[in-house]
């Protein structure tokens, strides 16, 4: 059993071809490697998994070559993602009987939300597994947020331990921990700095980059972890200059070509969106040599 | 053929059961009401119709109860929305074989896409069917808008013939008209006031509201049309307490209450939306009560 | 007296030099000519007057300036606004004082304000003067806005008897009107169509573009007032190109640039702000010389 | 000469009674107190200092009154904030003649601003002044924000040596470090956790709860330099309360009602702002008490 989740869990890719056929060898061999180097867990169908784009059929197949690969040496939390209860318990549900280890909890919504049926959405999702719920909340691409009380409410429940905040504001991390005790625990998302995070008491960080830097992203956990703190600055000072690279572009784009210059087919981005021009993916690529 | 789209498209709720089943008989009592009442298109699977909350079959179930018992006497413009153009094509093929007369294309963004993205999905969507197609756009529920040259660009594509405007700036709407020559029509949403557009050109209004109240929404069309402004902004005044009220309350909530209070079983919005709360729901029956 | 203010008031560009100095002779000279021109009201101090770039001095030499060029001929409906209400209130009493026939009120607020705060402000401005007092509201520059509770209430003030509404959103107005009754007359912004403001029971419009089309902008007006529709939406087609190009811009840039190009030495707008430059000026000049 | 500032700077309430009079005595107290419990410098006229709401007169004052208590033993940082170059140059000049020991620059816009438009306003203050300039952005409340292009290029002018970033996103400030390399030193604003600025490499913080907790702000600001981190953030964490209660309420009233309730009969907010009602009075007060 993994229920203790901490360090850093890559959000991965979600390599799909032009027939939109998961291909399933390089997803495989890019879980294999991170493993390889480190890594504490893997996250299937998190934003740089491109969720928002993909059939069911897709996703669970996606979830299915993830558990298969990592072999249980690491926990595996996989996206649920919808706009509805029901396909958010088919999902959960689905999901668990594949293996996973966890479940990262995700609103999808059209017309706003009162605070009372956001609590409702993730309740159920809880209430329909026996898994630890990570929630995962991203203001700038989702349309509804968490706020304060309703994160507050949610952690009263046993197996809702986690949170993933993609938003940029720090200091929200802090007033959401002086709110939660000890019952639920915070992951950085790529927005903020893991290194503060990490001072003020978070678990570490769920994110896209680490795909291409699991080395690093594993060192530097590791020097926080230890309170290593001018040595964590200065591999996070390194670090965050490909935080500010992907920041300029689409994120899934960026992680794909990313890899691709690592050596990964993972392909491009799902239509409409677009893959890095040339001159995009140069920049990346220079900037992801830097890692491995 | 109807291939000149104009005058009132109620956007249809949907109806759909605690099971997830949708329920046939009372979306083909509406349909067959709302044209006897006169209205001069349908427009299932509109953001009124929960587009984005309902699965693939359910949405086909719709499209296909909506042909079905509209037998032809008025065009159906059934909606095409997703996030992927593999997707967006699956359905507007699949709509325009089970006998749709028109599709209403909606985009459906997570990470924020370039113009040239925008376009390329649209020029999909129309490329892929020999029916008229009606663009739509929602700066308030949707995360990608149209800005005026990609609105512009699409305008030469032949079978790209409306738009339907749901942003609250009327302004805009006048832009458009300026651009697009006569290449593309324009329809309000109910965030305009319907007189003001026809005044200046539209084509018709696309909207919720209308099923609840077809007779009114008919009349006021024709005023307008005659040119009998008069009479038609003393209808309007009327007219748009309903647009207030519903704008107070979620829109498919709202409007499926309205219809309840009419007689038409159609159910609740899907989980974890909430229904109307009983005081809201009386708050929308009177004001419905005044129409027919 | 000008108790019932109606039609087109240009809102005034404020010609300030290099030094400071308010160039009185050509701020009198358009006051003539827009006079001469047939212009119902003038309105010195609103946005496009630029109010918050200038001094007390500068903003008092302004309303003098227009109060004598002007003869009591038309209305002035001079510009207050503040953060402070015992700011407003000392503009108020000078501007009644110098002589000016109404008060445009407006809020610059700093910190957010509650709705009580926003009435109070408002409420103390028509207390301290027997003047009709026009609300300002543009939520795209000032940092609060009018609610439609704040709104009603104030209507009840008796010498609160107009609203300026610079929101795009023409909808609100007639909300507005809805709820105020007879109470409070509504003028439109440039950021709505004129035309459409009219049909649904506007009393015209306060706005910088009508400094370079006074003519025209008062012929649309009256064409409105007729009744006479279909000519009025063609001329309002030839208007809203003014409205188009000078949205591209900075609004005070843009009317000085046009003025300029039609004769009067205005200057550049205050300093940071830029004037247009040399490609700009020639758009706006080009479409100016259409009117006059 | 201060020419190193760091650590802890109040950004000072301004008192001013009901008759718009600047209570001297009250505010000498406050910087005297302030100074005797440690704190790195002094900032009058920063956001919580009500800028926006002050006559050039009162703000004269309040400088001349804070150098006078402050008799040169922590440097003075004056803020310069206007809507126009010229206005901003002569508070320049007047607080520097005062002596103030350095310039806070802030910008206040109406109309958007190009980049090279708000480089031109800074640029110009600091060219008009020897004394050491902190650039203060802050997009919740001013209406131009500062980007990164435009802080790095103002980075290369000699005097500009500091920035103040209001916004929340703590990611920025590292990102701006990265940018300016050791031309410019970073303060946090109170929307941070200082604890986690000072880790990342900031030099301290302005901000306005440091008024009514000097002793404990120093005292974090001495262990974050002395990489006692784990004491740093029990004391932080502490200190944070008082950050969520002030960002419950407007921040001028929240502070002015602290140090009301520790004694300092520093007024009201100035009108339309309202004083804390008796519920957050005694919140903030029970708050504050823990502190001194």
């Amino acid at each position: 059993m993994h229920i203790d989740f901490h360090g850093v869990f890559p959000y991965l890719v979600s390599p799909v071809d032009a027939q939109g056929r998961v291909m399933d060898e390089v997803l495989a061999r890019l879980c294999e490697d991170l493993i390889a180097k480190g890594v504490h867990g893997l996250t299937p169908l998190g934003s740089t998994g491109e969720f928002a784009y993909l059939t069911h059929e897709q996703k669970r197949r996606i979830v299915q070559v993830v558990v298969e690969a990592t072999k249980g040496r690491v926990p595996v939390v996989a996206g649920v993602a919808a706009a509805t209860t029901s396909e958010a318990l088919r999902q959960t549900r689905e999901w668990e009987g594949l293996g996973a280890d966890g479940i990262l909890a995700v609103l999808e919504a059209y017309f706003p939300l009162d605070d009372d049926s956001i609590h409702g959405y993730f309740a159920a999702i809880a209430g329909a597994t026996g898994l630890p719920v990570t929630l995962y909340t991203n203001p700038n691409f989702q349309r509804a947020d968490l706020s304060l009380p309703v994160i507050e409410k949610l952690s009263h429940i046993p197996n809702i331990r986690y949170l993933k905040d993609a938003s940029v504001n720090t200091g929200r991390l802090l007033s959401i921990m002086d709110r939660v005790g000890g019952r639920m625990e915070i992951f950085a998302a790529s927005a903020h700095i893991p290194a503060a995070v990490m001072l003020i008491g978070g678990k570490g960080w769920m994110a896209g980059p680490a795909c291409v830097a699991p080395r690093a992203s594993v060192e530097l956990y590791e020097l926080c972890r230890k309170g290593a703190w001018d040595d964590a600055m200065a591999l996070q000072r390194r670090l965050w200059r490909l935080n500010q690279a992907f920041a300029k572009y689409s994120l899934a784009a960026c992680i794909k070509s990313g890899l691709l210059s690592q050596g990964y087919a993972v392909g491009d981005p799902l239509p409409p969106q677009k893959p890095l021009d040339s001159k995009a993916y140069a920049e990346v690529a220079a900037i992801v040599a830097a890692f491995d």
